[in-house]
């Protein structure tokens, strides 16, 4: 896929991560070799982005695997290694779902009385089958977001949703480079800087330069006002995790931003691999949102933004009511309503 | 008024101003000597808040009019340093209106046949009027909007409008602090911190944290969250301009709260003296919208938050729709919808 970010690298075993905390400044990569170090990376955000860190989690697990022992004795180590880095951030769903299937993969695998050798290859084939499919997946999802905008030009887009934050394809921010690349409209493309962290600024911009794309930052409180002036013609965002009824977690201002579209009448639209639907939850409520520390949002940059002692609360996700979500790009389609997802997952064609 | 900050000061016929960009970090006063200094420090907002920024054009002008000169060529003066303080910013209306005034007392007062020094002294007296009428129209607005909440504890609140917006009193967080003083509830706020230039984090905090408030700050992406998630009860906002029908220029971000306000069902409440009506604007389209500079976004305190080259939109204000407005309260009472305020001004009681 041309202008693809992967987040991600192998080097024959050794796993490679660029430290997305540092970008755009500095393009480090940092070398992940245990549990302990994905789980760090995984919590400070070096790795972030639903469908990446299970990618990054499931990369881990198979490097876990490969470690010296009886296929037993890794059973239990992967099974273990994918309890702490499940843990490391509780929103995103596919985290626990790429953990999981690993620790599925490990069990399954164990009954087939194959070498130690073996068995870790089958669970090194495993992660990268879920790298694989999502790569995939995003470029499904660029082609069934594609059909609900055949003309329009004019996108705002909220967070990262981009290569850094897949296995290198893309979820909303694919669908908009998928359009780009069809080469026979000029796009524009408003961006949120997302605080906290910054993504929008720091990342979507950054992807957005890479791939040429006529694009502007915004500071978060004026996606409103330019989704109005600028008559932008359709709202694309990612998910963390969406729940049975539609329901969608995702970074914080999406919501904002649903009100915003359904104010102007123009399309909200959720683009996430199946990974993300979350068929245990029922809705919105079932979904924990992740608190994060209060200096996120006190500082920047190691500059105090508030008085010193002042308080602050940082949840880095928030829930947009079904009701607000005009559709679900999934890799298998795009559905309306959202929960409409679900439907194809349970009875796949 | 207990824990009142004002942002200005005079000492004999020397004018200071506390340098609100450089808050909460460090509080320097500087001295403003001509209208060049006045117009740079209203453009850096080294003073801001609609109501602020008149007062201070005002005190400027007075400065003016004291200088050698006939009364003939220091009205001339005067009218010309109006000029050139009301270019410093677009939007708010305050600015105009105080200029206005002062021109027009200079005008007036120069056919009285006066010695230059008893029309300065004239100009002075209409310059600290416009501040006194601020500081009693802060008052009123803190009684008038207390009637709309008899109960409420919990707010949400934008940018800054407390003492340093205005005179000493504040619009929308005068209400609020209102509340607080009269101690028969236990008042919680939630502050957003406003990007790109962050007077709710600086000042808004700081003015909460001094009347020792039980308050937040959270990012502006999760207001609309915050308020449904922590029972918010009203959101209340200050104004830069408000139109003929009821429409409000506000700080950029405005716009998304109102709708957030409206979902969830809970009063949106604009705080603002008479003097922010714009009975000249038909409607929020003829308010002019302030750009200021692209680096506000994609800066932060000298650390660039996007790419080098990375293009932003930085509009300072944006317009809510009267029907998202629950009331407008000015000094004259609490006007519901926000237009009725204009049938107050036109026929005074």
């Amino acid at each position: 896929m041309p202008n693809s970010m992967k987040p991600m690298r192998l080097e024959d075993d050794r796993l490679f991560l660029l430290d997305q905390s540092l970008l755009p400044g500095r393009e480090v990569w940092i070398e992940i070799r245990d549990t302990e170090a994905m789980h760090e990376a995984i919590g400070a955000l070096r790795v972030r982005g639903a469908p990446a860190i299970g990618i990054a989690a499931a990369l881990s697990l198979a490097q876990e695997a490969a470690r010296a022992g009886t296929v037993a004795e890794r059973v239990a180590r992967v099974a273990a290694a994918a309890e702490r880095l499940r843990a490391a951030r509780p929103t995103a769903v596919n985290l626990a779902w790429a953990c999981d299937r690993i620790v599925d993969a490990a069990r399954g695998l164990a009954s087939s009385s194959l070498s130690p050798a073996s068995w870790s290859d089958g669970i090194r084939a495993e992660a990268m089958a879920i790298w694989n499919e999502d790569l995939a997946a995003s470029e499904a999802m660029a082609r069934h977001g594609a059909t609900l905008f055949p003309t329009a030009t004019r996108f705002l887009t909220h967070c990262n949703t981009g290569g850094l934050a897949t296995g290198g394809g893309g979820t909303a921010l694919g669908v908009i480079l998928g359009l780009h690349r069809e080469g026979n409209r000029a796009i524009r493309v408003w961006a949120t800087e997302t605080r906290p962290l910054l993504q929008g600024a720091r990342l979507t911009a950054w992807e957005l330069r890479r791939a040429g794309v006529d694009a502007f930052v915004v500071a978060d409180g004026a996606a409103a006002f330019t989704i109005r002036r600028r008559g932008i013609e359709g709202v694309l965002v990612g998910a963390d995790r969406v729940a049975r009824n539609g329901d969608v977690a995702n970074k914080i201002g999406t919501y904002a931003l649903a009100l915003a579209a359904r104010a102007a009448g123009i399309p909200f639209v959720v683009v996430a691999p199946v990974s993300t639907l979350d068929p245990a939850a029922a809705s919105g409520e079932a979904i924990p949102v992740e608190e994060r520390n209060a200096s996120e949002v006190t500082a920047f940059a190691g500059v105090p933004t508030a008085p010193d002692g002042m308080r602050a609360e940082n949840p880095a996700f928030d829930i947009t009511p079904a009701d607000l979500v005009t559709a679900l790009v999934t890799e298998q389609g795009a559905f309306s309503p959202p929960s409409a997802a679900f439907a194809a997952v349970d009875t796949p064609s």
